[in-house]
């Protein structure tokens, strides 16, 4: 997962980038950069580590200019390294810096496509850098002898659009010209568009911000205006002038209900939806299935699993007329493991993360509400941790279905979370999990309760479920 | 604020001191600092920061030892260094380091008699140092001529005891020989003991910690013993042979109301009274004041208005059957504003750190429960955030009186939080917070919600309600 | 002036890039970077400061492979940052990294025709950035719808020698191919080529290695073989293969004579020629200046500047049968400037930088010999110390002509050290730098030193001196 | 060996001390503190590393205040840390910071006494904290009941110097007083003392400065007055009052032989010695050792060691009419081996150090002069490296006698060089070193050559060499 942002003010932009991208990083921790362009000229800085460690006062003087992308990412290859971080840059054509959040599916037969026929060399091994090598291609075919046009970038992103498959919500910019903003044609990732009006008010003078999530743009004082569309892209020329053009077949936006259930920050607004609203209506309906399977009667009290289930786990609740109440604390410090000779300390890795208040479990019948059980192991340790609570009973329900497959190009799960319901029965899950009993949201209902949230969302990318 | 811990272990103290202070770093989070006793030789490090950026391998590999103390604080005099973070240092007599958590009461006077009388040079504004000067010199007075032992560490800190006013509860250590745990004859100040039993179960071979919350002991896997008594001081020699001994005339632990109101982690139990449930109790009583001063039939939703509230908001919801939601989204991730000419940016401080959801607001009524009001400008801030999501009315419940003295000895404000209602009346602190209407606890009240916790609690140190 | 490195060898190249760094960074200490090749992958990290700074174990662990080149440099170009320093990176064609040392003569022209006609951007002032791009831009054509090949690459690099005016010597890698060393048709700028032979010492299995200067090779176990003939390139390809080819039409090499009296370390031998031997016969030929204008029956001793000018001073003596003597002793530790207020501290910077003995000056006669007067002032304030330290007459003698041009394509001058001698007179000279006697090398004596140490260099870049 | 300074003055002492130890660091590179008293409070800061790694902007901006002493020393302890780096601090009495040149001789016993009588505890292996220990101890004996005076500070070091053996030159600062300078009794270790005379010119309003070598005064715009003499102490108070007091016996300075032989900077003075007519007087008084013990005639040149013997090389072939050239280029450079895996590499250390001109070697007879062969291995790799530059005979003169004894208090060798000649016949050591023939200044020669540059200079540290 990652967060990408880019902007066009009338002031310098590395603190609006720098601002936008910690209202971001819930969507990635592991990476973080920003490039400008001042007068033609690109300063970038880009690190492994929270936005907070990557840029230092150094970093952000040398990152001058009006205009900007940034990112932040989780690590999607291992051990990665400070290049793999985004954005990338090609110098020809134009100078073209590009940031996204997605998964491009034909990654290896793009790869030998530009180092065969384009010659481009490949240097990481980033899907960003293959989707701005085929941009830097398609720029560069339909360039040809004449001055770069917005028209030409949105022939040289159609091109883009037939060549790459996969999920990718971009942000780019072309040196001394303006930012590029466009979406896949699904608009699995999400992708939105901001603007802090002109004096005049009449768009002149406007200034305009890109986000993955519409609470950066509300952070930074931009006004949301719409989501970009999917296969759309939009232009902003360095004066300003904004050019749109939809590239694809227009069909709705089909996102990733990943995003409802787990990643987007609960005031974002993603395609239209509320994705708090999505969240406390998963909680709703998730509510009929808990009534329909256990006996409600004999649960004392209902609690989420952490931040991210709270708004389901409320509405739950009171729709069960039972109890709500939160008995784990998560440790808002986590630290680290020093490697110090001799080291006998193993840390309990859980118990750092989360402390249980025994009074909260201490004799209870616990339902706990989870957004998606992804990691098996994780929420195992926290059914344990409510039994040594002293919970008598722990159930659990989960907003999402069960997760069906590992990795599909709408979601790319950490290497190290794998899916605990692959090929699994029911019981076999439960079991794993240690609970008593499981409830899962069923795939129609997570459907009614993102559409719920904005009824004309009518698709969702859900690969992932089935 | 400030958060301590002493500990005696059979294996390298310093992951151990560095895991619990993250668990203690709520307390404080502008200094960190740790000493340990490596046969004798004391290695310390501590500078400005979160304790994840003061302890870095190379420090951690210098603090070597099965002993140690640390601390974690907030900045308490203005433009502070690196020099005043705790533990300190003085080399005679023994050699001792010392951390502690509360204010001495006669500071300067004690300052005087050090420099005149013992002719002991104080370099820093810290607390900490006067009471480690105090402690050595009494040491020094009770040790004349013979070894050290556990009676003269007794004395000398009933000796302490006469001389420093004030608050305080300390760990210190003295080199080659032991930890060392004590705290005032009132108790204001938290501190508690855990034991990691030892093979043969029988105190042989016992691991001991002291630290300010119980939630530290456990996340380190230390079971909770009990708090170390007002006026009480416990010595574990490093041999691992505990000596305790009341040093003042026994009467029950006075904590500090604030802990439970809004300082303690809600998982901690203190003097014998959980937070959490005292926390559930001001809600309640919360509940009352609200149904007998406002329509409670009029207010649509209820809302906390940070973490901190939570617990209290939930039950105060309850008792009055009205809906529970959470509207303000806070940012896990505070940045900070770069110096950058030409800086015409001024970062929007509060829609960087909270967010308002609309649909949570947009055409509401709410009740914004608070746990205290001590900076009138913040709870102003969110009240206005709430309006401009679109609230209709928003009310203020507060779970403790209004706070009357900015600075008493059972609470050290930060410079910057001015109390907001010394000397104001109801009316005016409503204005000022520019709230619709607003609810105060009464003392009364809020002294029955922590006694409902521990019944056993008889007094609070409430002097700033005053 | 730059120090640029290129390797090929069995091991990983890093710390012999490193090392080799250390041994050119006379050459230059404001930059230093290196880019290795490691399977098709680039690492690449360049920063300001001394090689020592700007590599940590954190980089060097990146810089995986056995192939790579480095560069050290001094600013030229003002406030630099460290985009700037070398090497400099295209993707397009191939993947190539470049490092050069040199001036590129029509910079202006050739960006411009980048730009326009390549649409290559070019993101820094660097010249290095303009020559690397118009190599890959050679590249490119020369390589339509083929693979690469060594003839390719002489075609691109005999293209490249036409479109690029000025010196240049260069060395570049191509991704997952090999090593490139190249110098201009003049060979205004060293580049020299190593081998450490193979097991069966046949050429199978060698490792190359090439550096501006033969002390690099020396120091790390390289032979010295030949250096890179003026207009010639030569390729390594990264199984072992050497491929050269003299692309213009040969004639002698025409070195920067400034690399003789005062750039290149003594020990290197530059295009046949030893720098100490010319730095000697600098001496010897000085001497009968000396004797004809001065009457050197009078000079009590002879003295160095500083190291530079050692050699021929110990040789101009040793001629005159005069003493010679070192009484200006350098601070081998160079400290900084801090501004801190209130700062009424101005340092000394001379006093700072050397100290002259006082016995050595003492009423003395004293006759100064400087490798050749490039910032007056820096003269100056040494003729002034020899006076403080009682000297009662200071005369001056320079191994090289007055320097006539700033910026000429064969020395590019730091832009604070401006020639003091342009279009003044001997006494406008003698008088701006305060000496009592003012004695040059004449040209003719400049080149008959430098063909004394290797009479088959017929040709010197002397433009500075016309 | 270390470096020492302190300061009172009338601006800002930082920028002051830090640029004194510059000029210091000679005599030790591995680490270095400064501590400043502001207004009686102390701020310190030291840590391992040279002075421009040591201190940075944020450390020099705590170092506030018109005084402060400094130090710079080479690591004595093996694997060190920063808490050994100097000055060090004790809060009772007074509070006092010290830094010292020099080794205690029954540093274990006073530890022992320290740790019993005093109950003082020493937190480090370090004689400076011994030192303090001692001094502070006995300033509390010296100052009982009454307000501190110059006589109770010098009471107090008399009383040190009964109690502490060996050599120390120390500077302390006791909070809120002044500057004190004390020398041992038998002044083995330099120290002295310079002006900056006042407005008036009468010693109203004068600054001054103690340093280990003249060398500091001069950089910093003092004038040298005088060296502390042996046995004496020096103290300024903070409003500029001189006081000085003899406190042992008065004889004259009995330096260590090796400040003139190796240690010092050649432009300093100690003890009325000028260390540069010291050097030239060895290098004379050698020549005619090697005119009694080796065929001059035969010696085609001479050439000296590095940087430190080439006074004494000069003046050595002046005397014997024979040629003096410098063969040996060391590298300015020194960098460092990373531990990389995998790693098949090892550095050459000494190709690394130092080159060897092949034309000044090849074929010719050498003779080397060295300082003094301290590490045996260092001198035969030199030896070695003539060698393979083709030398056909080289002979070793050493201006130093053989060195007998490895740590006596006047010189504490580095652990890693260990003296080469302790109990070896004359031609053991030649052979060990290599080298064909080997001349040892006589001892007698040794201190004639030091007299001749201060007749009253009539006693000389010469332990090692005995």
């Amino acid at each position: 997962m990652c967060g990408i942002v880019g902007v066009l003010t009338h002031a310098p932009a590395n603190q609006t980038l720098y601002d936008a991208l910690l209202l971001l990083q819930h969507r990635g921790q592991q990476a973080a950069g920003i490039a400008t362009d001042n007068d033609s000229v690109f300063a970038m800085h880009k690190a492994n580590g929270l936005v907070t460690d990557v840029f230092r006062t150094r970093n952000m003087r040398t990152l001058r200019g009006r205009a900007g992308i940034g990112h932040c990412s989780c690590a999607a290859y291992g051990p990665s390294c400070d290049e793999e971080a985004q954005p990338f840059y090609v110098n020809a054509p134009y100078g073209i810096t590009l940031a996204h959040n997605g998964q491009v599916a034909n990654g290896d037969a793009l790869r030998r496509e530009l180092s065969v026929t384009a010659r481009r060399h490949i240097n990481t091994p980033s899907d960003a850098e293959v989707l701005l090598n085929v941009l830097a291609h398609e720029v560069h075919a339909a360039s040809q002898g004449e001055s770069l046009s917005p028209a030409m970038l949105f022939t040289a992103i159609a091109c883009l659009q037939r060549r790459v498959q996969g999920s990718y919500a971009a942000v780019a910019q072309v040196a001394g010209h303006g930012i590029l903003a466009f979406r896949d044609p699904q608009g699995v990732r999400p992708l939105c568009l901001g603007v802090r009006a002109g004096a005049n008010g009449e768009g002149e003078g406007n200034e305009y911000m890109f986000a993955s999530e519409s609470v950066a743009l509300e952070g930074m004082g931009f006004a949301y205006v719409r989501d970009v569309a999917p296969g759309e892209a939009i232009y902003v020329s360095l004066d300003g002038q904004l050019h749109a053009r939809q590239l694809s077949v227009q069909h709705g936006a089909r996102p990733s209900a990943f995003e409802f259930v787990s990643l987007a920050r609960p005031d974002s607004v993603i395609d239209g939806a509320s994705v708090y609203a999505a969240r406390l209506k998963l909680g709703e309906l998730l509510a009929e299935q808990v009534r329909a399977q256990l006996d409600t009667g004999a649960i004392d009290v209902v609690m989420p699993f952490d931040d991210i289930a709270r708004p389901a786990a409320i509405q739950l609740a009171l729709k069960l007329g039972l109890d709500y109440r939160e008995g784990f604390i998560q440790n808002r410090y986590p630290g680290r493991t020093f490697d110090l000779p001799p080291s006998a300390i193993v840390r309990k890795a859980v118990s750092q993360r989360v402390n249980a208040i025994g009074t909260e479990f201490n004799g209870k019948r616990i339902l706990l509400v989870e957004d998606a059980i992804v990691d098996a192991a994780s929420t195992r340790e926290l059914v344990q941790l409510a039994r040594q609570a002293g919970a008598t009973w722990v159930a659990l329900a989960s907003t999402a279905p069960p997760v069906r497959r590992p990795k599909v190009y709408g979601v790319d799960w950490p290497a190290r979370r794998k899916p605990a319901s692959m090929g699994a029965t029911h019981d076999d899950m439960r079991a794993n999990v240690t609970a008593d009993a499981l409830v899962f949201q069923d795939l129609k209902a997570l459907k009614a309760a993102i559409a719920g949230a904005n009824p004309a969302l009518r698709e969702l990318e859900i690969s992932c479920f089935e």
